[in-house]
């Protein structure tokens, strides 16, 4: 099994050992994976570039606990609502490159309907 | 490769075909991902527990696209970042283990420093 | 002067002393408003409707608190962008009474194009 | 009476007229404020300092009709909750007073709990 799935099933099964399913609902579980959102950027604020290739050098963990916990709310959302997420991921990359082609998008940053 | 990682790679790809990392900085990229992450809580306002249910059984593909858009930025940042993510979640789950000791959070909604 | 307008300079003032105005941006100010919006939302989380009828009895003042930080960014960036707020909202109510008749709207929760 | 409590209640009676308080609690109204917030930022993602700048130029009006919709929020939840958030904010800042004094804060970006 890989290593993304074995996550989600860790996730699972220390809610369910401590009897917490009773609190989840789809919004509140989403509303945690915007907070946490809301942690990773809390790094980053107040800084400019150079202020955040500083700290970057000495938070990378930090940084990286933040964004493990966006992905924590993830892998439980999409267990509860019996979405496989990495494959709604692959569906939206192949939309993506309709709505990007490369002639017409590179070095833009206009959205797809402007370009 | 697992299925993460090979996504992880085709969004790196699809960027630098496009020639987009030249708009990407941490602030930004993390900005898009709680962004996103309100894109999926915007499924749930304003619906009771049983809309939810009610809501849920016709909508799952579009819930499933919106939290692959939140996926997608988590990807893009920690490769940015050089943060191995599920490593880092992995990590993150012994650390709850141990703030959460099942005997004591069952059936609890309370903080882990209020337990 | 009315109360509105005298905090907003209240808090330029309270910047302005302590020469803060350079660490301050647009981007960075409105990331704050959203954050503190976040920290309302906190006090709802995880809570029905009975629970926020109960939580509200003991803590209208840590809310207002809250919701407090959140109008303080709204009177920062609002002067820092020369923006009058409150003129902005009345036009901003006259577009909505054209949005939404009440003979349409009445006891609906559709968004005005679905009307 | 002065333009804030007068743009309340007409944002009030707006909602009364059309018979829509059923559909609102706090939660809900928070993740509005929050929504909000976010598209306030939208703004000013993917932009520098020089490029916020130049956009400001010709994108004020947008910006404080984005403001505005922040404010209705923070108007129609604390009506709802009761809460005076004029009042709050004055507390508030009287607060920040006694946390920055102007000759520790003075140029710092530090918080409080670091100076």
């Amino acid at each position: 099994m890989d290593k993304f799935k074995e996550l989600q099933q860790k996730i699972v099964k220390f809610r369910d050992e401590r009897d917490w399913k009773q609190f989840h609902n789809p919004k509140d579980l989403t509303l945690s994976l915007m907070l946490e959102a809301g942690e990773v950027i809390e790094h980053f604020q107040w800084k400019n570039k150079e202020e955040i290739e500083e700290y970057l050098k000495t938070h990378k963990d930090d940084i990286g606990e933040e964004l493990a916990d966006v992905l924590y709310w993830i892998l439980l959302l999409s267990y509860d609502l019996k979405i496989d997420v990495l494959e709604a991921l692959d569906k939206k990359l192949k939309k993506n490159e309709g709505k990007y082609p490369v002639e017409k998008a590179k070095g833009s940053a206009k959205k797809y309907t402007e370009l």
